[in-house]
């Protein structure tokens, strides 16, 4: 597998599969693989002939506080991981491929982009926005597929292609979880082994709010005592459990529509996210 | 010549143009047209063997105050025009099919966007950059023409097109001028005829700075004898008289870099523009 790292050499990889009479998938991730990542580009397998899988640590949707500089990078692991999950072309650019000198350009979803993660990370959807529209239109692949893991981002994405008429596939990928219920995550490597053991609290309170929600229980009162398990569980802030309509991510306010529980609490160094099917 | 009112409509026509070997071209307009318009249209057919017109009044663009209501529409008129002109295909959608309900998605050129112009229309820059990003994604076309009458606007295209990876080609037209100077706008019909008649001081005014720039003249004194000649000759309200670099369209620092003299101000309804190379 070979590895490119300018857009026009993406382009011309891309052109020659397209003249091939191949379809092609994207499969944008930050590194750090995981088994999740390689589920998505096992997915992407199956929906085109070729994948592209981008290595890109996005410096837009960190804040200057944020794990930007201590986020795992391991290119020639990483490469070795997409080529065996079935990758056929790497694209890892470098900042400067990205983000010339005066680029300026950022791309918001608006409301879908102020809530949940929004309120505690500001910047960060409009950095996600803004590059994945850029690698989308890049690569013009016919699908993409992310992780259901990072739901709203995932909601976020579809909405952005859909409003800009990019015409790429968004497709959601289910989370891999650890035996143990644990979502797969680059930063679950920022846990001790005494918060590795805590983690799967935060899968087993969403999973449990979602059988009663579905049972016909009070989401608003069984979200407080969601939080209030993951204090006890030993999480150090809980940022938000809520149930929400699983396209809009607004207040489940219809109970017949579609819902998902999501959630994010702290555990040591680690900000945990996790979602699931109501 | 064909209108189709879909992007779907217009990709299947697009795509049957490649097919056929031909270089697209594409000249997104709002209507009213004048000859300024045809000249882009006429430009788009040298660099382009076939040329499609959009025909869109976005209201992404107008404030509520302003006059998206009033806004000169005639598409029998205008389809006239532009077939003469040398188009091949007018794309002329409804708000629906660029605006579908839930479309919240914002394009936005931090920096530029925010002076001149966006000083009085903070909201413009952001109407204009969403609709074209999304009429570059549309179309694909290889390249499109934008009138240098909106020369900040021409800027904030270049640089989204740019940022976002766009592969088309963004290209400047001349500004189209009456024969005492004004330049043509389709605001123009806005103005009553003793109006009409004190229109071309703008274009002279403009035009003088420029001169004595270049001759090694003080931008800042320069731009406000220009202010007060333009109220003297009846402008009712001038929003800025300055001189910027051409492609930043910040203060001119270094007399070593090419200018541009822009201004804005109004006649009685009207909202006049214009800019002109220092």
């Amino acid at each position: 597998m070979d590895t490119v790292r300018t857009i026009a050499d993406l382009r011309d990889r891309v052109a020659a599969w397209r003249t091939g009479g191949h379809r092609v998938g994207l499969v944008p991730t930050m590194g750090g693989l995981h088994e999740g990542h390689l589920s998505l580009v096992r997915l992407a397998r199956e929906r085109a002939d070729r994948v592209v899988a981008t290595l890109f640590v996005n410096p837009g949707q960190f804040a200057p506080n944020e794990d930007f500089d201590a986020y795992p990078r391991d290119e020639a692991a990483d490469k070795s991981m997409f080529a065996d999950a079935g990758a056929g072309l790497l694209f890892a650019p470098e900042i400067a491929e990205i983000y010339p000198d005066g680029h300026t350009t950022k791309v918001e979803v608006q409301g879908l982009s102020q809530i949940l993660e929004g309120e505690f990370r500001p910047h960060f959807f409009i950095g996600v926005a803004t590059v994945v529209s850029k690698l989308l239109i890049q690569a013009m692949a016919d699908v993409a597929v992310f992780g259901e893991k990072d739901y709203q981002q995932l909601q976020v994405i579809t909405r952005m292609a859909r409003d800009l008429d990019i015409p790429t596939e968004i497709v959601g990928a289910p989370t891999v979880r650890e035996a143990d219920g644990l979502a797969m995550s680059s930063r679950n490597q920022y846990l001790s082994e005494a918060e590795r053991a805590q983690a799967p609290a935060l899968h087993a309170t969403i999973t449990g709010i979602a059988a009663a929600v579905a049972e016909g229980g009070d989401p608003d009162a069984l979200c407080r005592e969601g939080a209030a398990k993951l204090e006890a569980a030993g999480f150090r802030q809980v940022d938000y459990v809520t149930v929400r309509d699983a396209e809009t991510l607004a207040p489940l306010e219809d109970a017949g529509r579609p819902g998902r529980v999501l959630a994010a609490a702290w555990l040591g160094k680690a900000r945990l996210i996790d979602n699931v099917a109501v």
